[in-house]
């Protein structure tokens, strides 16, 4: 049985940039899964799978939906519990949800601050109105002041690498010789700007780029499509 | 066996406060083993077990002595392994780190701006002269400067808090139904405030709080002690 992920899409529907469906696109091939991605827009994400205040990512397997990446990560677990784990344990999902904490608290906000007029940019026109409308709430100013205001270098998220350079100079993975969903939570932040920026904010001789590259080139280089084409 | 465990203390031997030695603590305890504490001033650690540039904590287990934290967590674990889990696992082990990793780039630095002075006050002459000479290398200026640099609130270590708050909301503890190593990880870089500062910088109704609250209690107490005495 296929699994259907609804994940968000550019105006280019290939364009699949959303950190939290990627987090649960590699969880999925981690298992050895078949799925098939369905790109939503913006505007049509609340209604996805008949609801009306839904977020993507989505699954449908079989008769089951499943909503939020976490809850996703954890019925893949449940549900597949003989393909191989993304935990490794209740031990490891407990010291998981803290590491998936840092990654959205730390990372994300850096990101944010380097590509949002690029995924603005890479949205269709009635996507990019509801863009712009929840994202200037969200924010307190328009997505111009927003983005003028954060300097396009990479000296904050390399700053809030710092945990993570520190880990991937002792072991591969954060899940230590394997990965683990842990991994494809923090690989989902930087997947997020890697597929929206046309500038490498990775750079240089650093375990993190070794180990993203590592990711980027698992499950027959999934990680390398989905980019906004340049 | 009785396992001696040196650690940092201040003037008053009784004064505990490395955060790296009481996650050691609390490891020994966690495994119900039977342990004493050697305090060691700043000036005798490298001198430690006959070494000359050893940092503490250093265990002493039989004829095993084993230094620094995760080390001794890690040796704990493979030579205990009938007693409590400290990781839960090889993955455990390996997400542990990550969140070990974050807690020392992310919550030190916040802790150390507002009890550095507090840690200078409670040391022996001799220690403080090499606390003194250590610190200002470190940061590059005097130790009154780097304290007037920085405000005695707690916004800084309360943002870095946040994917903490965030996991404590869901779950009792950072290892999930019960605390795992990661959990002392954080709680002895709190602990290092703790014991040093008159001031309450944890307060209100946070989940953080209460998590914090609950660890101290834990082992008959002993987070209670080693309290610099006000």
């Amino acid at each position: 049985m296929t699994i259907q992920i609804y994940e968000l899409c550019g105006a280019d529907q290939k364009h699949l940039f959303s950190p939290h469906c990627w987090k649960v696109r590699m969880a999925v091939a981690h298992k050895g899964l078949q799925w098939e991605t369905i790109p939503v827009p913006f505007t049509e994400v609340a209604a996805t799978e008949g609801g009306d205040s839904r977020r993507v990512p989505v699954i449908r397997d079989g008769d089951n939906v499943v909503e939020e990446s976490f809850e996703i990560a954890k019925y893949l677990e449940a549900n597949y519990a003989d393909k191989p784990s993304l935990f490794g344990g209740a031990a490891g999902e407990a010291l998981s949800l803290q590491i998936v904490n840092w990654s959205v608290v730390t990372l994300h906000p850096e990101v944010a601050k380097l590509c949002l007029m690029d995924i603005y940019k890479a949205l269709a026109p009635a996507d990019q109105e509801f863009f712009r409308t929840t994202r200037e709430k969200m924010f307190g100013c328009t997505l111009e002041e927003f983005s003028a205001k954060h300097p396009k270098n990479a000296d904050g998220l390399t700053k809030a690498l710092t945990p993570l350079e520190m880990t991937l100079k002792t072991q591969s993975f954060i899940g230590g010789a394997t990965p683990l969903f842990a991994d494809y939570a923090v690989f989902g932040a930087l997947q997020w700007l890697n597929t929206t920026s046309s500038t490498d904010y990775l750079s240089g001789d650093t375990a993190v780029l070794r180990w993203f590259n590592t990711l980027l080139d698992m499950y027959d280089g999934m990680g390398r499509k989905g980019k906004l084409a340049a």
